[in-house]
């Protein structure tokens, strides 16, 4: 927890809050060892971020008088648009594209993700939710990442993808291609990678139909949880 | 399992292999399928892949006749220093590097490293043979990395990591650094990623002394085994 983000329902004040819940609690307690008067580094749930002074620690909680300064991070200009991965790396994977600054994210079905993950308990929405929050506390970001589910790849690839990639480049990172990843883009981006075993020719056939290109990350195979922080580091 | 390794243990003949193991076995009777006269993606540690043929699937294991005429990938120019991550996100750490082609890894000691990290059962050789075979057989890859430990920072640091580091460029990922990472290089590179929380400014400026540049990564704080494939898809 680099950043301790408040949610609005914690402000008692616009300059003041209270931290009750036992996570965020014991972390400033346990991790900080916060004393009264320390300062610590704050953001409000989709607003500025800057500083939280303890005014007091006590029964009701940490108490904190706020100066809240400074923009979040930019956002990444990027549509992601992922296979669903199985649930335990799916878990890790939206705290990573929380840390590192996506927010638009797509959690696809492809012909190679197993129908069983679709039942998860993670992709209730509390969950994803818990997990964007664990990310942006990691990578000092106030701002929620939006995920949205598309149980069907056809449909989506068909009717939905066409408006949501408009005015960007659009790239499927697939090994079967000539064309390398490119690197260090200045674009608006939309960017789909497939899931363990990779997106079938029929699939990468309809998203080059739908405006995808295709490219290569090189010789390696990557698990998807190396490859979209892999990705995005070479991209931006 | 995107190539199945096999160790000269393996091989029969120059142009043969039994597998024996449970693991392996499994692997190819229920993930591949695979029958009689079915062609699978293999490779000799060590050496070359290619193709092995089924030959036979009893009770000895599975027999295999060898093909065997390509190079792995190329591996990274790259000396990563790592600061040694807590034990769990070291197993994940040790498949990465291997997958994504690092052949080069010290595991260090900083500041913010907690001490049980260096008692844990995964820093056994074999525990880490484990992790680095796994990360080969998803990148397709066939020779290990080496792994070195080093439990005292300062004397790794003055007396060992100069020669290291000779003839390649040295960068060290530190957030209060006003140098940005570079990317896509083409030179031999060594490159220091320290632990959660950072190395300190002790920590930084010995390494400084030592002749790496300190460089960030953007306003956002990765956890390692995010900054790690983030770091070396925007470097190669």
């Amino acid at each position: 927890m680099n950043l301790i983000l408040l949610s609005p329902d914690d402000l008692t004040s616009s300059h003041s809050a209270i931290i009750r819940d036992v996570r965020r609690v014991a972390h400033i307690k346990n991790i900080h060892g916060a004393a009264q008067g320390d300062s610590l580094k704050v953001g409000l749930l989709g607003g500025n971020m800057g500083t939280g002074r303890v005014t007091a620690i006590d029964d009701d909680g940490i108490s904190l008088a706020l100066d809240l300064q400074q923009a979040p991070p930019a956002a990444l200009d990027l549509t992601l648009v992922l296979a669903l991965p199985r649930p335990k790396m799916l878990r890790r994977i939206l705290q990573t594209i929380a840390t590192l600054g996506v927010k638009k994210l797509h959690l696809i079905n492809s012909y190679r993700v197993e129908k069983s993950y679709w039942q998860t308990p993670f992709l209730e929405a509390a969950s994803i939710h818990e997990q964007l929050l664990l990310g942006l506390e990691q990578g000092c970001d106030t701002r929620l990442p939006e995920v949205h589910l598309h149980k069907r790849f056809k449909p989506f690839v068909e009717d939905e993808l066409p408006a949501l990639i408009a005015n960007s480049r659009a790239l499927v990172a697939h090994p079967y291609t000539a064309t390398a990843c490119p690197s260090q883009i200045d674009y608006a981006l939309s960017l789909a990678v497939g899931p363990e075993g990779g997106f079938i020719e029929y699939e990468i056939a309809l998203l080059e139909k739908c405006g995808f290109e295709a490219v290569h990350l090189g010789e390696r195979i990557m698990r998807v949880e190396t490859a979209v922080p892999y990705l995005l580091g070479r991209l931006f």
